[in-house]
């Protein structure tokens, strides 16, 4: 390595991460930490006790996005900006968004530690709800702060309680004073674990995210006709559960027949009415998303989908309308900063890997505001929106060190 | 036709049924009356209100069964009993239950124009939560009553708000003094529209009913692991709504290759957690079920239903609990009280089919107890638990008349 190299501190950063663990703790290993909760309060207020102790200033936005900045030497310039989340989904795991979160920290406590100024301030973000497991849509917060989603349409959007984001954010005391969207970056950063198995099956600790994967989620509207569960013929039912479920099947063999070229198919969320015993089903909303690395391959799967969907309404006897959910193409990030990340893991020695990203990032909204991109970390057999997420802390560091090293070189630009 | 036979008053018939289709109208020609709910009280209020103007006696048990009793020259004899149910499905008919009910009223009320004692009461009742929409299990009052299912553990069943049946009894005011299950009747008959397109499609007006479909319900749990909807390779997944997708598409293909030779399968309810786009789901429960008129045939149902939910199971790579749920067997009616229903039929020359039955009813339960039959009425085109359910009056009468001249001519036994 060469001289000016920096590290952060490992054993700092495992003890962050470990007081996280504590707050929203869930079957025993996990966390259930949804976004505006209580225990995101106190995940919140514990990380920016953190920030200011760091010496940085606090600023939030009237979505209750942080900024945690620590100033550079000329205050002219706009900060790199290293961020990620905090909230959890409902059975998640210690890892997801945290670990970017808290590497950001980690770059200011190393700087601290130094005492090194940079030119342009760093500023470590916390997102509100990147997770979508009590507000949806995901990402919303970092959504709204690059104008992809109107602020006011985001403030409405109710929990299943009733309860609006403005209102939870209200509760807990995170509506800041900062107007959202009103911030210029240098550049953004965010380190975030793979979520996919392949940087650990491979033994590489270093993904540098040159894009993701074509990604499009579609959300059905199944249509039938509730009718009696014993007397109604089979030829006359137009049960909407029976179409939703052939979907399923269908959607899942696709995705079976492209798996080995990294295709994948999903379905998620169902809804049924009446779901009820004894009567079948008028109607079933079922989302369902699909990926593909090639774009090419992405748009046969999407022919094959949608005729599956097409069969599956003829077979049922029902009607399917597709309404077109998230979406997002496979190049998302800046040459400059991939650029970035490349030449300064090589400067480290660092063996790495190019990668494209199969999950969602707050980074992929701030893209469009913002020269962007992204390092994966491994997690033990890609296991992640699970309790049973983890990481080797010694695979965690390099990522961590080549976003310190980074974000110091751009600072200094 | 003899000259001591009887008629109802179709008229009168008809203007009961539409005041009944004014409590708790929905979507314009149905009805949503949920048992216990404000409208089922004001359904009972009215229905007990018609009882005593008619000059019944109205009992009302500690589940809220109603039990309007029109007395006997020899009060010492137990009554001839005529039941069904006013509640209703979530998207329910007009006919359903009601008509059983109404028709029973229609007896006591004919036998009042005509002046007419008989030795034996007739006692006409009104079962609590047939349908089981808003409590489940259906057929809850009458199971209680047979003492199929214990009395405490019905008055502790709660709906989807958490609100118990003997709170929702307290609320309305029907948790009335008297035992459940301490009543004794000379039989039980029950009207009842078909549920099903039999007799309409073949014009005939009355089905006697010897006896139901073999019935069987089953409710899976599907345990898989919840995980990223994104980054989890295809071959890691377990997701527990693909399993469930699977043996829904598979259950249908059973029903369908049965369907010639009457047998049904049905998927109705369906719960999935965590239930959220972005993560897939780590377990489902669904409900299914499968009747056939032919036992064995419902034996070779029941085994290819096992092996396509095994087949489902490691498909998905997903474990499947079964529990069996509800069920019945074919044979439950008493033939003393088929054959008078026959012989009255022959008496009035109508034509009749025999028939079995394929929904669940309150006689099945009762039948446990006392001799029991039922009568099947044409509804249009077999549609019922749908707000389109629909009667033509005309096709009506004949098995009102029926039942009339066959619980008169028992009642003088």
């Amino acid at each position: 390595m060469v001289a000016n190299v920096l590290e952060i501190d490992a054993e700092r950063l495992w003890e962050s991460l470990e007081r996280s663990a504590e707050i929203g703790r869930f079957r025993e290993v996990g966390l259930r930490r949804l976004a505006l909760s209580a225990e995101d309060k106190d995940m919140r207020d514990l990380f920016v006790q953190w920030a200011r102790g760091a010496g940085c200033n606090v600023e939030i936005d009237r979505l209750g996005n942080i900024f945690a900045r620590r100033a550079g030497s000329d205050p002219s310039l706009p900060p790199v900006a290293i961020g990620s989340h905090l909230d959890t989904q409902i059975c998640g795991g210690r890892y997801d968004g945290i670990l970017g979160v808290l590497c950001g920290l980690e770059v200011v406590r190393t700087l601290n530690d130094r005492g090194l100024a940079t030119k342009r301030g760093i500023e470590v973000i916390c997102w509100t709800n990147e997770e979508g497991a009590r507000f949806s849509p995901p990402m919303m917060g970092s959504m709204a702060f690059a104008r992809v989603l109107p602020l006011e349409g985001v403030l409405a959007t109710t929990d299943e309680g009733g309860i609006t984001v403005e209102q939870a954010l209200d509760q807990i005391g995170y509506a800041g004073p900062a107007a959202v969207g009103e911030r210029k970056f240098d550049c953004y950063l965010e380190l975030h674990i793979e979520q996919a198995p392949v940087l650990d099956r491979e033994g590489c600790d270093v993904g540098i995210v040159v894009g993701g994967y074509r990604t499009r989620a579609l959300r059905l509207t199944v249509n039938g006709d509730t009718g009696h569960a014993g007397g109604t013929p089979m030829a006359m039912r137009r049960n909407a559960l029976v179409g939703a479920g052939y979907v399923i099947a269908a959607v899942n063999d696709i995705g079976l027949a492209y798996a080995a070229d990294e295709g994948r198919t999903t379905t998620t969320r169902i809804e049924s009415f009446p779901n009820l015993p004894g009567t079948y089903a008028e109607q079933v909303k079922l989302t369902i998303d699909f990926r593909h690395i090639d774009p090419a391959r992405f748009e046969a799967m999407r022919r094959e989908i949608d005729a599956a969907i097409a069969a599956a309404a003829r077979k049922a006897n029902v009607e399917i309308e597709v309404a077109e959910g998230w979406s997002w193409g496979s190049e998302l990030f800046a040459p400059e900063c991939i650029d970035l990340l490349k030449a300064t893991a090589r400067e480290l020695g660092l063996p790495y890997r190019e990668m494209r990203s199969q999950a969602g990032h707050d980074a992929y909204a701030v893209a469009t505001v913002a020269p962007t991109a992204m390092i994966f970390t491994p997690c033990i057999e890609g296991i992640s929106h699970n309790v049973k997420e983890a990481i080797e802390l010694g695979r965690s560091v390099p990522g961590a060190n080549l976003l310190l090293n980074a974000a110091v070189a751009r600072a200094n630009r």
